[in-house]
């Protein structure tokens, strides 16, 4: 054992944490000694209370602190549109937006064979159950999961499943983005750009 | 705010760190919410422990959470000799070879003009005070501050600063790293390589 225990307990602490390995793990553990006792205290804190205080909304499966969350509890929102987003960092990517006011509903995940993730590890058995009970008055459910092969597939499943209920489905666009270089664009996301072309 | 505020503290939390931008912070402070509750508690106890319980070694300087750290304080250890190094981690570096028994002085730094580092920003004056008061019986000091334009003037400084007493003062050997490519090495590190040449 080379360092006192409480620095290779820290150390040890933040090798818990994704993508962080024993030199990373040593280096932030002896910035942490070198900081503010009072930032020591309230990131501990932070920590305590985020595993403590936040759990998932029962309407939308985000992740909140209370319950329902700020979104599905705001009278102000539309409650006619659905937006289906695999991951609560997907809502805030969306409302940074600021160009939808409907509500979410967040998966969880993306239906993936290749990991063993069907649709009833994820939560579409609550979306379901959401258009069915409570929310009867939507009337378009946006999805919105990722562009890659797994959120296709969930999308399509999704959108087989709800058509038959005469819900309107939409997915988001695909095409280049914006600031991008067409040069640089990949073949499928150019031909999928020409595919949604629209006139000016 | 698009966050609950347990979540938000937590990612500004993480963002104190260095090298932890908002991205990672949120994918971090994510991750933190599907950790287990008990490594939660134990990583934030191991923050606070780390913070309170850890301080200098009275003689060596390095971090320690008993005063003499337990080098300073081992019997076994050799009194004769003093490695000079910059940091705590160097510290660990170089015990993790098991080829030093002696003991260490942790500089805290090395001296830079550049950033407005002198002599006295760093534990030099320690240093003196240690070996005129109570190591006097070292009769060989290792200087093993970093091979690099601060470490090397660290390390010439020091010398100067001693060599009038009658101390031994060594520095490690520059050269070439084990399995390292003699054609990928500069031209330094191969010029040092060639005048520290030994016979075989």
């Amino acid at each position: 054992m080379y360092y006192p225990q409480p620095i290779a307990d820290l150390i040890e602490g933040f090798m818990l944490l994704p993508g962080i390995g024993p030199k990373t793990a040593q280096r932030l553990a002896f910035h942490v000694l070198n900081m503010k006792e009072e930032d020591v205290m309230g990131f501990a804190k932070a920590l305590v209370n985020a595993k403590r205080h936040l759990h998932y909304c029962s309407i939308c499966c985000n992740i909140t602190d209370v319950d329902p969350c700020r979104i599905c509890s705001d009278p102000a929102r539309n409650r006619e549109m659905l937006c289906v987003v695999q991951d609560a960092k997907d809502v805030v990517a969306m409302e940074k937006t600021k160009e939808f006011n409907g509500r979410y509903h967040v998966l969880q995940g993306a239906i993936s064979p290749m990991e063993g993730i069907g649709p009833d590890q994820i939560r579409i058995p609550e979306l379901l159950r959401r258009l069915q009970d409570t929310d009867v008055n939507v009337n378009e459910v946006i999805l919105a999961t990722n562009p890659n092969v797994e959120g296709e597939a969930t999308a399509m499943y999704i959108s087989r499943l709800l058509k038959p209920a005469g819900i309107k489905i939409t997915r988001i666009a695909h095409g280049l983005p914006v600031g991008g270089d067409l040069e640089y664009a990949d073949e499928v996301t150019l031909s999928k750009a020409l595919e949604g072309r629209r006139e000016i």
